[in-house]
């Protein structure tokens, strides 16, 4: 990689303030790396040909000249939209972006292109690999985002979660990916699948650009790094907590644990009753009553088109009781509001697995979001940091989980730990 | 009306079963109200032509044959969508339907067309006139669903509520509007405003319509008729609570508490502290901030052709913190959990204003929702009762509360109560 292809959005941003470069410079530094990659990687469902009027004019703009990746669920007027679907349903052009591209492009973001999902961000695996083994899925369903960011194609690249496809991913390929709150950045003009649990997120290979792209996305206040994480109290508990660990989690959870203690926090392990576990199969009963609902036009007309897996949820979606579900939503909302009172006596952030090991070999399947479906019908954000490699010397993640709306926390906790851990 | 446009679901449906009338005499009937009162009351954007394809076969359909109003801020494939917009943002057409058009169709419906919406389900109106009183607004956003509904154009039309869209031109109109607890129906291909409150929901004529649409679009049991109402705890609590109320709004409180109690239930006047007064501006803060990120795109393309009302809210919006939105859905947040408490322990069912009045003279504006908004921001499921007339003979509604996920139990008061009274 280029010096460029490495740089940060703030260093970046800092080289066009005082006129080192120009806006265009880390786009032209991309398209150089997808030239390079994107035979072997097949990251991008569409790339986009440069415009001159490629950037908003704004000003204060936090994303300027920054190229970003969108992932192929999320409408774009100027750009194709296939659903992963392979072509079974294409958009050539949405009426209007998603409200999230605006929001980039008003921050001066460049989009880039398309990247590869899953077929409607479910389990039917697209084309990508993953950079750091061809051989091996790069997780999904925001299959291209992370693969990209991990190949370093674009500093950023946007993506979506509903069980595990932004935290199972960024495990997989070594980048950092975050999650927010539930409902912190507009869904609107992005296919929906679940829709309590949908949630925007984005991918980047360094802390600060997942920090500034969520105070450019949010508005809000520049995320802090702190002195040191002296009176931060870290809870060990996976969701579920049954079953042993694959070596190569146990590892990343117990090096990452003794990094946050070298840099001042308290690490215990967090006891949390047999309901929380008990959440993986309400995330399940959710997911596929609201997918059933949520695809009922796409499965009308395209169900004979559609991947096994995405009809066998439909199915079980259209055999789950509007009781049932209803059960399980208030599982989850008794567990959220039992969980805000954890956060707020006893722990600050949560460490716990993103996935149950490292990539899987072969591009059939994009591995398996059981550690991370419990979070995210929680609603709250979470973050995997790309600390860790496995046996074979392939990325395992951990993801550092906070409550809902303290994402700014959990962010500026991040950044204190790789800060200290010499990492920018 | 003849009497075919005055009949229930469940009776069409038992007609069509024994073989007394086809599937499309509903329908026939429908466009023939259509073409005497179209030209005065003005409820449609788009009228679609009969198809020899209108109903899908499917067994077991609740809704076989009847002809429903489709918002014109819901996709549809066939038909266009104008967002309310007056034509400077137009769909020809939607790649696909949303959701809740196939769920319709799956159950036997026939969509009769697209019924006006204020601009993007805000403020500014359509060109919809009140069928009681035609110098009258039927109330926004839902104009033309509830003024079709109450023209007896069609027995039953979708809505959408955000602040009081359904509640507020059902009461104007005169007919049963229903807004179920938020993301019970998915919102897939309606376009959003305020994701966290945006809520689908509809219109009828008559309580079992009501009642049978809700069966029919979560596939739930049938609604029961209970003997009677005793033993059923109704408190009184208009949201806000300060202020006097208008005599008719009095009026139509007290007499329905006395049907209420004539009925079996127990009415009582419901304390709620000073916090859940507070929701009200806590829903504009939400709505405010929402909405900027939601209609970014729009505002970004059309920001010069909107509404004076729908940019200032936009730029209330800009101007609203992370922060200050986060203070605004915690506040919500603890009140939700408050009342669950209150409904659990104290109350089934809260009686409760729609809205300020009878529909205010005019057609430039659509009323005030001020009475719906705390509730909405809640997410609980609320009933407009259309059981009164002010004092010049307009009607004027009063809603039903019940807790998130009471939708059953609360129809099931609803329904017993109209039956208790003899009014099917």
């Amino acid at each position: 990689m280029t010096e460029l292809n490495d740089t940060t959005i703030d260093a970046f941003r800092a080289q066009l303030t005082r006129g080192e470069c120009e806006d265009l410079a880390w786009w032209h530094a991309c398209q150089a790396r997808i030239e390079a990659f994107e035979a072997d990687v097949q990251a991008w469902e569409y790339l986009k040909p440069l415009t001159s009027t490629a950037i908003l004019p704004y000003p204060g703009q936090l994303l300027r000249g920054v190229p970003v990746g969108i992932k192929d669920i999320i409408d774009t007027a100027d750009m194709p939209t296939t659903w992963g679907t392979g072509g079974y349903l294409v958009s050539p052009g949405a009426v209007v972006d998603a409200a999230v591209v605006t929001l980039l492009k008003r921050q001066g973001a460049m989009l880039l292109g398309k990247t590869v999902s899953t077929e409607f961000a479910y389990f039917t695996p697209g084309k990508t690999r993953n950079p750091q083994d061809l051989s091996r899925t790069p997780g999904g369903s925001s299959s291209g985002s992370a693969a990209a960011v991990a190949a370093g194609m674009v500093p950023l690249a946007l993506g979506t979660q509903t069980a595990g496809s932004i935290i199972r991913p960024a495990s997989y390929c070594g980048v950092f990916g975050f999650k927010p709150t539930v409902n912190t950045v507009s869904f609107s003009g992005i296919k929906a699948f679940a829709p309590s649990m949908d949630t925007l997120g984005w991918f980047a290979r360094h802390i600060e650009d997942i920090c500034t792209t969520f105070t450019a996305l949010t508005r809000s206040d520049v995320i802090k790094v702190l002195p040191d994480l002296g009176g931060i109290r870290v809870g060990l508990r996976n969701l579920p907590g049954d079953g042993p660990l694959d070596l190569d989690v146990e590892q990343a959870l117990s090096s990452t644990a003794r990094r946050l203690e070298q840099a001042g926090a308290k690490v215990f392990a967090l006891p949390l009753d047999s309901r929380y576990d008990a959440l993986v199969m309400h995330h399940q009963v959710v997911l596929a009553y609201e997918a059933a609902q949520t695809l009922a036009s796409e499965f009308q007309q395209h169900g004979e088109e559609m991947g096994a897996r995405l009809v066998e949820l439909i199915e079980q979606g259209l055999a789950t009781s509007y009781a049932d579900y209803r059960v399980s939503l208030l599982a989850a909302e008794q567990c959220k509001q039992a969980l805000s009172r954890v956060f707020a006596d006893e722990v600050d952030v949560i460490l716990a697995a993103s996935a149950p090991g490292v990539a899987p070999a072969g591009l059939h399947a994009t591995g398996d979001p059981v550690y991370c479906r419990a979070w995210t019908l929680l609603g709250v954000p979470c973050l995997n940091l790309p600390l860790s490699k496995g046996q074979d010397g392939l990325p395992v993640g951990v993801q550092l989980i906070a409550d809902r709306w303290q994402d700014e926390q959990l962010l500026s906790i991040a950044r204190t730990l790789i800060n200290a851990l010499g990492m920018q």
